[in-house]
């Protein structure tokens, strides 16, 4: 029998959701599952995007040109330069999904053996992107002690050799929702631009920033505009993560040349996603208003339900909608696959994704967990109601010593 | 200012839409372009396809299971195992196009290095996938004198290494419209049993053979479950390339768990697509018949009026809706470029693909081109007049003698 490639063994399960078999399982024996694993909101994508499907009028449902159709790009550039962008369509490729952006994007700049710093934990799907590259994810840890904020520079310097070719940002971030300030941005582009080194910048939660958090893009910088590759998607901002549309937007028009190459190879992106996406820009401002108020109130309710459990130490984030919270337990993985497994609470449980998957130091995120605050509010707090008891039954609950290693009971 | 990858320098751009912006430059100066280049064809996507897209139900654009709706599959598998392919929903992973089924498969089973033993001319964009996974594509080339059959399997022989990892085929062939027969494919399948080799076989025009040619696929060979991995697509079949949807199948188990990691990675195929594509498996017999007929009179229709135009010399392929001929002229690449830029006879040209892009073996295909049979008949008529016009007023227009290499007058 022919063999695998070493990458696709090298390539790691997601954590988001590899435990899915699992809560297949919890269902089919009748288990309400509440799903915090995944960035798959409830909120309705926005009526204007639908209509769009639905009143779709072409009679062959035909490629697009491989960068995407003209007057979405030319719709997208007005939408990018009232954030500040400064850019004309020229400068996006339209893709499959913001994961398609990021494939092109690492296949333009990153040859097998190149080397990426990205600080941890990260969405663990840069593992795969890094992986059909062949690149080398190198992380720089962050701590959940100071809300996961950008580790110093000095830490990132450490882990640069002649192989270093780019850095992954993301910010809100996924998997904390921590959101970097101007300050840090400015640290990065000192970096880049001492090392020449590209600096991705993922962009799916720009639009989900709390408490009068502003956003801050790399594209608002001066002086890097050959370093910057922003990756963004719909998936997030309207609630249309099926809609696998997503964008590559650079200045450097060596990587535009490049990536559409790539582009090209695999035809073009969905017809009808982009008919819809250009529509989904005349989404009222009110859909956001009231969207981000109701995130808000999610966060809250989750921030305090999880500090207000014994043991448990949550951040409480400016921006996403994820949470990544320390537990009092053994091993995030066998925590949450026992979750499914084995407990129940009034018939019901908890999907999250084990921390570790979003880390690349081995061992690191051992007792935290991600959480997607993605489902309604009262969903939420039967989710942590459920999640409490969970902690108070589960076997390898411990008692963290915060001058020894972790114990458990 | 960083360097873009190498195998971002090395891959090449599509022969297909490489020309593209001198086609938008002679409709900007009012020329009509008759598109032969690239398989778009104007046939109408069954009504149901695009019944199922006004009439979705949804209100939040969801991902899907990254291996595909479950539904979806089950209905695909009743479909494949019509053909006789004997598979379950869990040998099927639904992509984004048959694009990402070869990119995906490509990640799954070779790493750099590796080869690939490829019949050429070939489907240009194999080498987009191959370069993704810095794989090596080494030709063998099929003749156009014999209707571009499969060469040899000696020839296949010669070109076996330790780093040979797989065969890519594609039958009815694009770009030549050729059919394998049963007895070139039981000889590909002894060549991969004997050297454990993957045969990638690319199906995406298996509806389209004509004149009672029969498909044969590797599926329905025996004794080679482990090495089989198939391509698909619904873009051809239903008329509907801006779909973006395609699958990969096969029934070997590692591949299949290897390419699901790779699926995770980028999430999900589009929503509204399998839906869409579930809806597809309903098209009306009618449909394909009406089709069939109608792609078999235009490949009459091209066919004839090539053979008719003074050394130009075009085989008459079984399936698929294109022909690769061979044209009287010094370079393919230069003619396809004039006759867009320079040329028109009655305000009118004719976009073709060069079929150089289409070799691996550098200078091969010079005076041939790939003409796409995705026009109506009458419309098809009048590229063949100018392509008759163009080639008696090109100043690199040659006369072939057969003893020796191609001279230009």
């Amino acid at each position: 029998m022919p063999q695998i490639s070493n990458k696709g063994q090298r390539i790691p399960a997601s954590p988001i959701r590899k435990l899915a078999p699992y809560a297949e399982q919890a269902k089919r024996e009748g288990k309400t599952v509440y799903h915090l694993n995944i960035g798959q909101p409830d909120i309705e994508t926005p009526q204007v995007m639908l209509d769009a499907i639905k009143n779709i009028s072409f009679k062959v449902w035909a490629y697009t040109p491989s960068e995407g159709i003209l007057s979405f790009r030319e719709k997208l550039a007005e939408y990018y330069n009232k954030l500040g962008y400064n850019i004309g369509p020229d400068n996006i490729i339209v893709t499959n999904g913001g994961s398609e952006g990021f494939i092109i994007a690492t296949q333009s700049c990153l040859d097998a053996g190149d080397e990426i710093i990205v600080p941890e934990p990260f969405y663990a799907n840069y593992n795969g992107f890094a992986c059909m590259s062949d690149a080398i994810i190198k992380p720089v840890t962050a701590s959940i002690n100071n809300g996961f904020a950008l580790p110093p520079i000095s830490e990132f310097e450490k882990h640069i050799t002649p192989k270093t070719k780019a850095i992954f940002i993301c910010s809100p971030n996924n998997p904390t929702g921590y959101v970097y300030s101007r300050q840090e941005l400015e640290d990065l582009k000192t970096l880049c631009l001492k090392y020449d080194l590209y600096l991705f910048s993922d962009e799916a939660y720009r639009d989900f920033c709390y408490d009068g958090q502003t956003f801050v893009s790399p594209m608002h910088l001066d002086g890097m505009d050959e370093n910057v590759i922003i990756i963004d998607t719909v998936s997030k901002r309207y609630s249309a993560c099926g809609a696998r549309l997503g964008f590559l937007i650079t200045k450097n028009k060596q990587i535009l040349a490049t990536a559409l190459k790539f582009a090209q190879a695999r035809l073009s992106a969905g017809l009808v996603e982009q008919i819809a996406g250009e529509a989904a820009i005349d989404t009222p401002a009110s859909y956001f208003e009231h969207v981000k108020q109701e995130y808000t109130e999610r966060r809250n309710i989750l921030v305090e339900a999880l500090n207000n459990m014994k043991g448990v130490y949550c951040p409480n984030p400016g921006g996403a909608f994820y949470v990544t919270a320390r537990l009092p337990i053994d091993d995030a993985d066998k925590f949450c696959q026992w979750m499914l497994e084995t407990f129940s609470y009034d018939n019901k449980t908890v999907m999250m994704a084990p921390a570790t998957g979003f880390y690349s130091t081995p061992g690191a995120g051992k007792d935290e967990v991600r959480l997607a605050y993605v489902l309604k509010q009262d969903d939420l707090k039967n989710a942590m109601a459920c999640l409490e008891k969970a902690l108070e039954e589960y076997p390898g609950r411990t008692v963290r010593n915060p001058e020894l290693a972790v114990n458990t009971i």
